[in-house]
């Protein structure tokens, strides 16, 4: 029924060997600190014992997320034994996985809250509860685990609770027509489809992409039949969960931006597998409205807290922007899709971007702190107890330990631990290399065994340097690709400057490799003074420091209060360094800017300029990743810098 | 008990009369369409009806606040009868004031929702409902009706009512420890005390006042009664309605900023009473915390919607302002209580500020709709049916009709009604002009009547002309404000300008009046650029445009879109202008300023500033006054402006 035309596919993690740098200090500490900072969690707040369903009316209740924050804790144990193994780590998934096979019903049905807290609202509730989305957790967890480890116990388990789900849900005769209110199955069942083969869930996602938003609305009819007013819907808008038209008309990205983007994901999926122009074009018009219009410099995406997602073209407010780490880890996942749909570097360059900035935020340097939200400015005198604006425990200067909705912290540890998916993409006769670090990568091009070595200072250094290990002599194609913020850039083979023709954003060198052949790539990577669109009334007369694929902020640490004060001159240089003292060793830019402060300030609110005389005090500004802020001293901090 | 030490007092209404300009012509529509408006709302809500206490399970509920709803709107009326009769208003009012009378139960125990909906409930919750907050409002409903009127029905129906609190709350022995939850109460108290003479209400009011924050808290008390838990505040900290401590330990504006304001009135009320200087002091530093550190350029108060108040020093955002108009109403009231309690013109100067700006800005120049929020920027492209931070309905770029909590239509009404009482405030010996406005006021200085008539074009015109009637030689101090917005003023005597020292705010013109003697005051108006504090970031490097007490703004109306890229540059003239044919006639700015936007803009959101070429497009910008902003065609609005 669904055939893949392509032999495009991404290499995966199990082929490719991160070996020193930025990315593998990084999965060094998700390995020692964050992996095991959430099963800790896990373990203290009770969603491990959960699963024996002994819950009783007085105790602390389980929530209707649980199941898939251990789903995406196993998914990320998998991700990480694939190149990582840890036996203790593999014991302690064993464990849990025993007790979700126990606790599985007899008709296969499987969902903590469901089971023990309020088994008679089973599948009444689409919209608001996460019974399909905890499915979906957990079938990317059975099928990452079961990859890493050959063990089959909770695919198994996963493949009848999908067949349970199938049973139930779709456009036969007998079936209920729902759908995930927030979904994430989608995208998990073709994962399913993909490792067993069963085309019964490629056939159940594409039934859930494409039902979503029908009318009469499933979730409309579904409140009636538990006697609530579908009008008092409390998000008040299906934009919310992007059901508020069928997923073929939708043109922009809307509603919860982390429901929005796994939605995506999973169409940008069907799109590929059932060859369906219509739904990639979909995918590309929504890519258009989210990257042209609403996506901020970090790839932080939906700037409201009040829906935890997108509000309209061009808002960006900075302070206030919730930007949750989750939703531009959906980002990585959609944009690697939309590659893979529509080979074009432009998806990479976005999936960089969130990496390096907006997803990386998320974690502290230890590995040990989580951020839900991510703003681009930050004050710290905002006191916590009286934080209203809080969701979900959240702080918006300082990393938590945890929160009561603890999603964010085991997908950054997934995301984490799975990066060496995202490194590169072969054909027959091609690879694509995406990302850079120092690294290697086995292939096979026409039975031809060939090895690839990376070598590179990136993301703080332009300069990548190949080497190719081949047994025989093979033809192939070596596609670099040319990030979108370098302007200039230069490859040599074996030393010698080459013209490789750039297209669709990757430089294409197309030739016969032999052993010991070297490529070098030079990337450009000065300092860029980043504009924002005209449009952006939040950023207007700003600019952010972009070097390379990093996006740098100023913190209070390293330059006191105020930093709205300070200006940057347009003329002013700005030098990028090394830091080796700082978090191991990281890139920093400065630069000489101004204070600008009024030098008689009466001490009113406000006073007269005719009253007032401006200092125009020099500053030299230090500027760090924005990925690190918030790992010393709280503070303000800010991306956008005024310039003037 | 009690003694009032000091002569000092505000002229009340009936001594004035408002003429033409400015504020004449505010009250006529004040009286033409928003008392009218808000009667028919209140009228077709259900809220007149209300009080035949004929609700029956299953018909729409009353809400805890329409009782003070109505009281509201009584005291807009008698306030307006007092200087302009109406037989309508009065009949209208009569016919509410008979249910009210019905209403009342035979222990005195007078409210809505705790008779018809939930008696059950009365007195159990002083925190959260609303009980003792509806009580004040309907007794300065009737005080001011009896004032107006010389009816004494309501006054005696309230005198019972507040007989009954009386004897249920306070410190004697089988009296409860409550206060109001919602501050309201103690300053109408004081207006009772004041108007019937009765000095347990002078007592009750002081006692509410100072039990205000005692331990063990009585909230807490009172929560653990109902069986609720205490830690579980849904407000999450007693500052939100500032009982966190005793109000002789307070020291800053805190918590949600109409409660904060009505308490520190009656605060202030009760300081002024009992002479207590403590108590003073105490409002005088929570007055430096508010004015030096927490209100907008507009008289705005309380900068978030989460807990409709204060968040910290400095903090004042503009798009999301809360900014009620509740807030900038009691900011009139405790400034000028402030004033009779040390009288300086630094309590006047910001009554003023928020007369002109934050307050008016809640109502629509023709009256008839509403602002509950008052941003200083507004954008929009907001879709109402999406604005989650709505939190009664309200939305932030157009005026609406009502509220399902409507507290701001009646507030507004009863404030512009009574302005009078706000003009001028007198002593044995001297007379205080605090407003000015084409008016005249009758006096007696030791058993000579005086009148003085004043003739002005302010707010657009800084000329003031005074003459005086006598009917013998009178010698008195006629003391002028010299606002804080006026760097250079002149007075000058029967045509002859003199040299008046100014002695707390006030130019003092001491000497025996006679007949036909005039007074010509000249305060220099020209346009300021006024500058933010340097600590507020949210304001950097913008500048807002006054003249005289009115703050300016500009909207997409006259100036286009994104108001973000206007940059006025520091040395461009600006023009203060006068536009008869907008709004009746009003003051404008005009100004020589730049489009600053990317000349070659690819399309992306961001773009590398050594990619892109900047052109300065010469642009001239129109600023109207902000309380005018929203009353044309939908577009962005901006008070604070980009210099540079």
């Amino acid at each position: 029924m669904f055939a893949n035309k392509s032999h495009l596919q991404a290499v995966p993690a199990q082929a490719v060997e991160i070996k020193q740098g930025f990315w593998a200090d990084r999965q060094a500490t998700n390995r020692d600190s964050t992996i095991p900072a959430v099963h800790h969690q896990m373990d203290i707040t009770g969603r491990l014992d959960a699963w024996r369903l002994d819950w009783q009316p007085g105790q602390p209740k389980p929530h209707i997320f649980w199941d898939s924050d251990v789903g995406k804790w196993i998914e990320a144990v998998g991700h990480s034994l694939k190149t990582h193994p840890n036996l203790a780590f593999e014991q302690q998934v064993d464990a849990v996985i025993d007790l979700i096979e126990k606790a599985q019903q007899p008709d296969g049905y499987l969902n903590i809250w469901f089971t023990a807290v309020e088994p008679e609202k089973r599948w009444t509730n689409l919209r608001d509860w996460h019974e399909l989305y905890d499915a979906g957790h957990l079938i990317e967890a059975a099928v990452v685990y079961y990859q890493a480890t050959g063990k089959r116990k909770l695919l198994d388990v996963l493949t009848r609770y999908a067949d349970h789900i199938d049973a139930r849900f779709g456009v036969d005769e007998g079936k209920r027509h729902g759908y995930p209110g927030h979904p994430e199955l989608e995208l998990a069942l073709v994962k399913l489809y993909h490792e067993t083969g069963e085309q019964r869930f490629m056939k159940l996602s594409k039934y859930f992409v494409d039902q979503r938003g029908q009318q009469p609305l499933y979730f409309d009819m579904e409140a009636q039949e538990r006697g609530d007013d579908p009008t008092k819907f409390w998000a008040k808008t299906y934009n919310y969960c992007q059901a508020h038209e069928p997923i073929r008309h939708q043109h922009e990205a809307t509603g919860h931006s982390v429901r929005a983007l796994y939605l995506y994901s999973g169409v940008a999926d069907v799109a590929a597998e059932t060859d369906d122009a219509e739904l990639r074009d979909v995918c590309r018009q929504i890519w258009g409205d989210l990257t042209l219009h609403q996506m901020y410099v970090t790839g932080g995406l939906g700037p409201a807290r009040t829906n935890e997602g997108f509000t309209f073209a061009y808002d960006l407010p900075n302070e206030t922007a919730y930007a949750e780490t989750c939703a531009s880890i959906a980002l990585v996942f959609w944009a690697h899709r939309m590659f893979h749909l529509d080979p074009d570097s432009r998806y990479i360059d976005v999936m960089e971007r969130a990496l390096y900035n907006g997803v990386l935020s998320g974690v502290s340097f230890d590995g040990s702190l989580f951020f839900y939200a991510n703003p681009l400015a930050a004050h710290p005198n905002v006191n916590p107890a009286e934080q209203w604006s809080s969701i979900h425990g959240e702080r918006d200067y300082q990393r938590s330990e945890w929160f009561d909705c603890a999603c964010c912290p085991p997908n950054l540890a997934r995301m984490v631990a799975s990066l060496g998916d995202y490194f590169y993409s072969s054909t027959d006769d091609s690879v694509y290399v995406h990302l850079y670090n120092t690294s290697s990568v086995k292939l096979s091009f026409a039975g031809t065994d060939v090895e690839i070595e990376q070598r590179t200072g990136y993301p703080f250094e332009g300069g990548v340097n190949f080497s190719l290990k081949l047994v025989e002599s093979t033809e192939f194609e070596l596609a670099l690709r040319i990030p979108d913020w370098c302007h200039q850039h230069q490859i040599a083979v074996n030393g010698e400057l080459v013209e490789a023709s750039v297209v669709k954003g990757y430089a294409r060198l197309n030739r016969a490799w032999a052993e010991g052949d070297t490529v070098t790539l030079t990337l450009a990577m000065p300092v860029e003074r980043i504009l924002p669109h005209p449009e952006i009334r939040q950023d207007a007369g700003q600019i952010a420091l972009q070097r390379g694929p990093i996006v740098y902020c100023l913190e209070g640490v390293d330059n006191g209060a105020q930093l709205a004060n300070i200006v940057i001159p347009p003329t002013a240089e700005l030098s990028a360094g090394f830091d080796a003292d700082l978090f191991g060793g990281t890139g920093v830019i400065t630069g000489e800017a101004q204070r600008v402060q009024p030098a008689n300030w009466q001490g009113g609110l406000y006073q007269a300029e005719s009253q007032t005389e401006i200092a125009h005090e020099p500053f030299t500004f230090k500027a760090i990743p924005y990925f690190l802020w918030a790992n010393r001293a709280p503070g303000e901090m800010r991306v956008w810098l005024r310039e003037g």
